[in-house]
C-alpha cells in the first residue's frame, strides 16, 4: 500500500508474460507494470475481507480476495501465484497475473463536474431520443454556473438562466444532458490535463493523456458513459481528443453554430463541435444542430499537403500513407492532388499570435484580478497573450486574413486529407518537453482548418502500435454534413 | 450474452469451489453462480479486444481479455479454465474462476439523482471539513428541485431557493454536499426498491436489498462514495438501511432537528437522521447539527423487551442474545432489566393508522391529480391512508398519545436495547411476500421509537451468516449524543 516499487517488482514474476489489469487497461510484462507503479502514488489502504484460495496444481495457486478499502466500499483482487525455487534453495512465490477492481467513486471528478440521471431531460420526441450528452463546462446549462475548468472562476460564476443554443438544439432533438464535463482551463490546451481536477483517463490507450481541451466530454463518450460529447474547437480541441481516443469528431464551420451561452477563448477561431463513437450519431447530431448552415455539397475532390503530413511522427505518416494507398486502390480518391500550402511555421505563428491576443482580451481582466488561479502552462500562454501589443495584433490580424485567402485559393473546393494529430496520445508521465513538442506539431497540423474557418472531421481510421489516430477531412466552408457522409464512405 | 443459463451452467465447473466475482461481490459455488444468472436479464453485448492466454500447466489456462461493450468503454474478464475428459472420451474446458469488470456509468442512477464534485462546497473551516454528504432526495438543496423518488413529482417541483436547515448545518460545519441521493417513493417503505430508479446495491450483502427509505444515502456511504448519509426516519428509514448495510445510523429525537425544507411523510413521526461508516463521524455530525437539543445525559441503565426481540428471525435472536451475553460478561450491562411493553400488534396498528392518514394528508392531493405515478406497493399504502376516515384517525391519534405515555412510563429514562431490524437484508429476488413479512416484523420492532419520539441508534455490531444486523439503542428524548457515546462503549 506504500507503493514500495522494489518490493512489488520482486513479488511479480519477471519477463514479458506477467499481467496486471485494472480499470485503466491491461499491462503486459514486468517492465510495463513496474513503470506504471513508478508513475503512481501508491495503492489505497485496504484490508482483505473474504479470501478464496484454490490449488491449481503445477506449483500454482489462485487467490480471489475481496478487498475492503479504508475509505469504504468493496473491491476485488484475483491473482495467479507461482512457486519456484530460488538460487539458494528456498521456495519463492511470485505473481504471474493479477486483476484489480476498486469501488467506483460517486463521480469521476477528472471527467465530470456535475452529473444527473439525467441532469436535464430532453424532448420526448426527436431524432436524438435515447441519446445522452456530456456538455463541456464552457456552455450555459440553465440552473448551473459555467466553470471553464477553473475553480476560482466557478466560485464567482452565476447560475445560467437559459441554455446555450448548442445545448438547446440537442435537447430539442430529444437528447438528455447527462452532465457537465471537464475541460482544460479556459479551453487553452490540447493535452487534457487540468491542474485542479486532474487528467481524465484515455479509454483507448492505458496511461495516456486524453487529449483536450474537450477532455471530459471525450472520455465520457469513449468510456460509454454518454453518446454525445458537446465541445468546442479553437485550435484542435475536438479533433485532438477524438484522435487520441478513437472517436468521431467534428469541428464545425466557423460561425455555422451560434455561440451564445458559450464562454469563448478566441472568437476568430472558436467553433462548436461534437464527438461520438459512431458516424450515425454524429450525423444525427450535426443534422439536428446545424439548421440550414453546413448543408453544402462537396464537389471538389481530395487533396493532401505533403508539408503538413511531414509534421507527423513516422508511425502516423506510415499509417496515413497506408490509408491513402488503400483508398486509392479502392478507387475512392482518383482525383487526389498534392498541394503546397503557405509555410506551416508562418501559419502557426499567425494563428498563435491572434489566438493569444484574443484569449487575453477575453480573460485577461479576470486573470489579472485572480493571480495564481491557473496552472503554470496555461498561465504562461495567457501571459504571452498579454504581451502582444496593438501593432503586432493588428499586423497578425491582417496576416490572418491574407493566410485565409491564400488557403482558400490553394485548396478551393477540395477536401484536404491529413492526420488529425501529429502522434498517438503521449503518456501522462511523458516529460513536459515531449508533450510540448507533440503540441507544437499537432497545432501546426490543426491550425489550417482553424485559420480557414473550415469544418474538420476526425475519423477513427488509423492505428499506430495499437493506439488510435484520427484521419482528418477538412472541407470547404458549410460542407459539415457532407463531410460526415464522405468520412463514412472512406471509413 | 443472451444469458442462456443452461449453456453458462455447463461452461462453469460443477461443485462448491467455483468462483465468480464482480462489482456485486464474490459468489462461491456453481449453484450460487447459477442462481445469480437466473435473477438477471443477461450480460451486456460486447466483443473481445486484447486477449492474453497463459498456459498454467496441469491442464489449466488463464485467459485475460479486455472486453469492448457495444455501449462503449472497456471492461475486463479474467478466467481460469480447466481441461478434463468427458465420459465419451472427448476433452472439455470448464471455467473454475472468473473475475468480471465492466465500465463504470457516469452516475449510478439507482443511488444518485445528481452528483457534483462537489455539488455544494462546505465552509472552509469546521469539524466536518473533508467530509462529503449524500442528501436524501427529500431535503431542499438550493438550486435543485426535490424529487422524492418520484419522477412525475420531480418534473413539477420548483428549484429550491434555500437549503433545508439540516443541509445548512452540515455545510456550515465544513462538509460538502456530494449529491442528491435516491429514496423510496415519498420515503414510504423500508425496503429500498424504487420502481422508477431501480434498487441501489447492498454493499455488505451481494444481491440483497439495501434497506430504505434512505436507500441512496445508505449505499453511497457503504460504498465509500461519501462519508455521511443525510436521511429521514419515520418508521425505520435510517435504522433499517443502516442495519442491512452495516452502518452506524441515528434517528434523532422527534423535533430535535428542524424539518424546514424537508418534504415530510407523517409529521407525528418524521425525523432527520444520519448514517456513517464510523462512530466518530456520526458523533461529529450529530454534534454539529443538534445545537442545544439532543445533549441530555443518560442516567437510567439498560432494558430489553423480550416480546420485541421475539419478533426477530432465529438467527438475529441468537446474535442479539450472544451480544447481550458478551456485554454482561464485560460488566457493561449490570443494571439490565426486562420490560413488558404494550402489545406490539396494537402499537403497530396505531402507528400504521396515524402514519398512513398523515401520509395521505401530506401527498393525497398530488397523488389524486397524478394517477399512475407511483409503484404498486407504495400506491397501495397511500390508498389505504385515503380510506382512514376522520373518526378512525381521531381515535388513532388519541391511542397514539396513550401509547406514547405508556411507553414513557414503562421505559422511563432507560435505554432500550433491541435488534434494528427483524432479519438480515432479504435478497432482491425474494418473493414480495417474504419482503412484506420481513417488513411487518421489522416495523413492529422499529415503531416503538417512532411512537415514543425517542432517538434510536443502530450500531453495526451483529452478524448473522456473514450479513450485518444493527444492534439498536433507543434512548430517552434528547439523549441523542449520549446515545452515540454509549453505542461506542458497547461496540
Amino acid at each position: 500500500m506504500a507503493n514500495e516499487v522494489e518490493t512489488l517488482d520482486r513479488l511479480f514474476a519477471p519477463g514479458e508474460e506477467t499481467l496486471l489489469g485494472d480499470a485503466g487497461g491491461i499491462l503486459v510484462g514486468h517492465d510495463a507494470i513496474s513503470a506504471f507503479r513508478q508513475g503512481r502514488d501508491g495503492a489505497p489502504a485496504r484490508i482483505i475481507g473474504d479470501l478464496q484460495v484454490r490449488d491449481l496444481g503445477n506449483d500454482r495457486a489462485l487467490i480471489v480476495a475481496m478487498t475492503l478499502p479504508a475509505s469504504g466500499g468493496r473491491g476485488q483482487q484475483t491473482q495467479v501465484w507461482h512457486r519456484s525455487s530460488t538460487n539458494d534453495g528456498d521456495v519463492d512465490w511470485l505473481i504471474e497475473a493479477t486483476h484489480v477492481s476498486v469501488p467506483a467513486p460517486a463521480i469521476a471528478a477528472s471527467v465530470w463536474r456535475v452529473v444527473g440521471s439525467p441532469l436535464v431531460a430532453g424532448a420526448v420526441d426527436g431524432p436524438l431520443v435515447g441519446k445522452t450528452v456530456a456538455v463541456k463546462d464552457l456552455f450555459a446549462v440553465a440552473g448551473f454556473a459555467v466553470g471553464a475548468g477553473v475553480p476560482a472562476y466557478l466560485a464567482e460564476s452565476p447560475r445560467s438562466v437559459t441554455h446555450a443554443s448548442a445545448v438547446t438544439a440537442l435537447l430539442a432533438a430529444g437528447a438528455a444532458v447527462q452532465g457537465i464535463a471537464q475541460t482544460d482551463e479556459f479551453a487553452y490546451s490540447v493535452a487534457g490535463k487540468n491542474s485542479h481536477y486532474g487528467t481524465p483517463p484515455n479509454v483507448a490507450v492505458a496511461g495516456a493523456i486524453p487529449g483536450g481541451s474537450s477532455s471530459g466530454p471525450a472520455t465520457a463518450v469513449a468510456s460509454g458513459q454518454v453518446s454525445i460529447g458537446l465541445g468546442t474547437d479553437t485550435g484542435g480541441s475536438i479533433r485532438v481528443p477524438a484522435s487520441y481516443q478513437g472517436l468521431w469528431g467534428l469541428r464545425t464551420t466557423h460561425d455555422a453554430i451560434a455561440r451564445d451561452g458559450l464562454l469563448g477563448l478566441a472568437p476568430s477561431f472558436d467553433t462548436v463541435g461534437w464527438m461520438t463513437r459512431d458516424a450515425a450519431t454524429l450525423r444525427a447530431v450535426a443534422s439536428a444542430s446545424l439548421g440550414s448552415a453546413g448543408r453544402k455539397a462537396v464537389f471538389g475532390g481530395f487533396a493532401v499537403a505533403p508539408a503538413l503530413v511531414a509534421l507527423a511522427s513516422p508511425g502516423v505518416q506510415d499509417a496515413f500513407a497506408a490509408a491513402l494507398m488503400r483508398l486509392a486502390e479502392a478507387g475512392l480518391t482518383d482525383d487526389l492532388v498534392e498541394l503546397t500550402l503557405p509555410d506551416v511555421d508562418d501559419l502557426h505563428e499567425i494563428f498563435r499570435t491572434v489566438q493569444s491576443a484574443e484569449a487575453w482580451a477575453t480573460h485577461g481582466e479576470w486573470i489579472t484580478a485572480h493571480p495564481g488561479s491557473l496552472g503554470g502552462e496555461i498561465a504562461a500562454r495567457f501571459a504571452f497573450g498579454s504581451t502582444v501589443d496593438p501593432d503586432t495584433r493588428s499586423f497578425a490580424s491582417q496576416a490572418l486574413e491574407l493566410a485565409r485567402e491564400r488557403i482558400e485559393s490553394i485548396v478551393g473546393d477540395r477536401v484536404l486529407l491529413l492526420p488529425s494529430a501529429s502522434s498517438t496520445a503521449p503518456s501522462t508521465t511523458a516529460d513536459a518537453e515531449i508533450i510540448e513538442q507533440v503540441r507544437q506539431s499537432t497545432l501546426r497540423l490543426s491550425c489550417v482548418a482553424s485559420i480557414a474557418g473550415r469544418p474538420a472531421l476526425s475519423v477513427p481510421a488509423l492505428t499506430v502500435d495499437g493506439a488510435p489516430v484520427g484521419f482528418c477531412l477538412v472541407g470547404p466552408p458549410n460542407t459539415d454534413i457532407a463531410l460526415i457522409a464522405l468520412g463514412e464512405s472512406l471509413a
